[in-house]
């Protein structure tokens, strides 16, 4: 007799992960989350304060970051990666992110390895004061890889209708203050891995267990949201760009009206050595490093420039550092400088 | 000089995609929508006429149902089938589903393939009033096959706070209407894909370009939110069930309250042939089969033994077929007979 456990999908060991990542889950749902664990879908309220609640959602995945991950067997910041790339780009609309769902495709349910990967979305949802709603792993077997995975979600956030940030707002004159990335966050992993392929003493530095090239490619990324919720209540925001695929020069077009370009004064910051690296290694110019990579600025704010110093301050006070790393001009279009 | 391209990730693609699917995405994006298509997230205002708004998310995918649809090149069904998944998840805990994000994971953009299925997400959300917010589609280079994608979502939906319905008002005495389901939905497929392995024939009729065994299996899911939300105007509701993974005697225990249990009769209704065909073929036991696959009911309606009829007449109103199929019983579990 054929079961399905035979066709590869195993029900008790998805029971096993809900088992393991309940209590994670459950301290994401502050007061204002309705449902219980397990049930069809859970519920929340929205924060009181709000005239005309607009609702906002996101989606994003981890890219192919899970594969390295998947390669070095370092699991428990792939959460923080989906969390940041999810709700930093619903703040990046003036919106206060409020609840994710998480999905994990796999081969074949590791029930550490799934654990450990909705801990770890758990973990930055709680952090952002994100209630984590519900999830979904789903099992593949034959047509992934048995170990292999994919993460992604997305995220609901709420913003007052006349707040909502899309740049209009911007003007020449305006400062474009870049927050500092540490890592890659979750782009350009694959340029990363096709590095890996063509680069031996690369891949070997990867695979040392005593080394810290890994370590380094798989930091989690950092959580913009809470830095840039501080200014949004303290300085008059123009416009909010994160920055993944694309890179600065592909995100800022989005927000910037017409009539209005920026040159990016690329000596104002020092990229993390990282990138670096992987520029020399590659042999890639500027132009294409900065389409690939965040290069050291995970996410930009435009404000008028009387606010800049006040600006830095509240990003800094937030814990990160950021920096003036551009002026908006009348003309259009983003320039490297 | 490396490039990104060369690491196989095509944003010119991704682009090319977004030209093609936005008049459809567009398409759901009734009164109450905000937001650019192309900028960094969506909204969509909270209907009117809730006083106690809870906020509800889901999320699903359609499982190895891609890895059929991309056997078979048949690419149009599966946008049906995620946004079912999903919606009928949210209407399931008496929830009204108003938008929806997607995410499709690629080894490489087909812009033919990709265009298609994101247009067929848009026209289920279309059909099921549902705007649809945001998506992401995430090329994998070398970590999928070239022509293999996955397909995912999340959804949201809204209910009044005293609305929310989890079954804690079904009582013994009450009946079970078990709404028909003409196919598979997205579940089980992974044990129809051991079977095409295993049996050469079922492999060449799954194969055969003039035969129905493709088009059966992949058939698109039925959207059973239009009728739910019918019937939640009309009748006493006590529980609702999407029958996914896990059939009805997986699905059905998640609403009883203790103290409640139910015999399901399983002379009420016929199941479709593949269901019987994919039975005899496998020699799995009945017990096996409700497991695995929805046997012909994808949705389960709870309601007083008296409104049956009445709720019986408005899903058949709404256009779906509908029967008593069980009692609720002084007791725990869930029988077959």
């Amino acid at each position: 007799m054929a079961t399905y456990r035979d066709a590869g999908v195993d029900l008790d060991a998805a029971d096993a992960v809900v088992d393991r990542i309940k209590a994670a889950v459950t301290r994401t749902w502050h007061e204002g989350v309705i449902g219980g664990f397990g049930g069809f879908a859970a519920g929340i309220t929205i924060p009181s304060g709000y005239k005309n609640p607009v609702l906002m959602m996101s989606t994003d995945g981890v890219g192919t970051k899970a594969e390295l991950a998947r390669q070095a067997r370092r699991f428990d910041g792939l959460g923080w990666d989906l969390v940041a790339m999810c709700i930093d780009d619903l703040v990046a609309a003036g919106t206060r992110p409020i609840a994710m769902t998480d999905y994990v495709a796999v081969g074949r349910i590791d029930i550490d390895v799934v654990s450990t990967i909705v801990r770890s979305v758990a973990a930055a949802c709680e952090q952002a004061g994100v209630a984590l709603l519900g999830g979904e792993t789903a099992e593949h077997p034959g047509v992934m890889d048995a170990d292999a995975f994919d993460l992604a979600g997305a995220a609901l956030g709420v913003v007052e209708a006349d707040a909502v940030i899309d740049g209009s707002a911007i003007r020449p004159g305006d400062v474009v203050i870049g927050l500092e990335s540490p890592n890659l966050r979750s782009n350009g992993f694959s340029f990363v891995r096709m590095l890996l392929k063509q680069y031996d003493a690369f891949a070997r530095d990867f695979a040392d267990p005593d080394g810290d090239t890994a370590a380094t490619l798989l930091e989690p990324s950092v959580l913009y949201t809470p830095a840039v919720l501080a200014l949004l209540k303290t300085v008059d925001v123009h416009g909010l760009a994160h920055v993944t695929g694309g890179g600065l020069p592909g995100n800022l077009p989005r927000i910037l009206p017409d009539g209005c370009g920026t040159t990016i004064d690329t000596s104002t910051w020092t990229p993390p050595p990282m990138f670096t690296a992987l520029g020399d290694m590659s042999g890639a110019d500027r132009a294409e490093l900065f389409r690939t990579f965040n290069m050291g600025i995970g996410f930009a704010v435009v404000v008028p420039s009387n606010q800049a110093a006040e600006a830095v301050g509240v990003v800094e006070t937030a814990g990160r550092s950021a920096a003036v790393i551009g002026h908006i001009e009348a003309r259009s279009g983003v320039r490297l400088a």
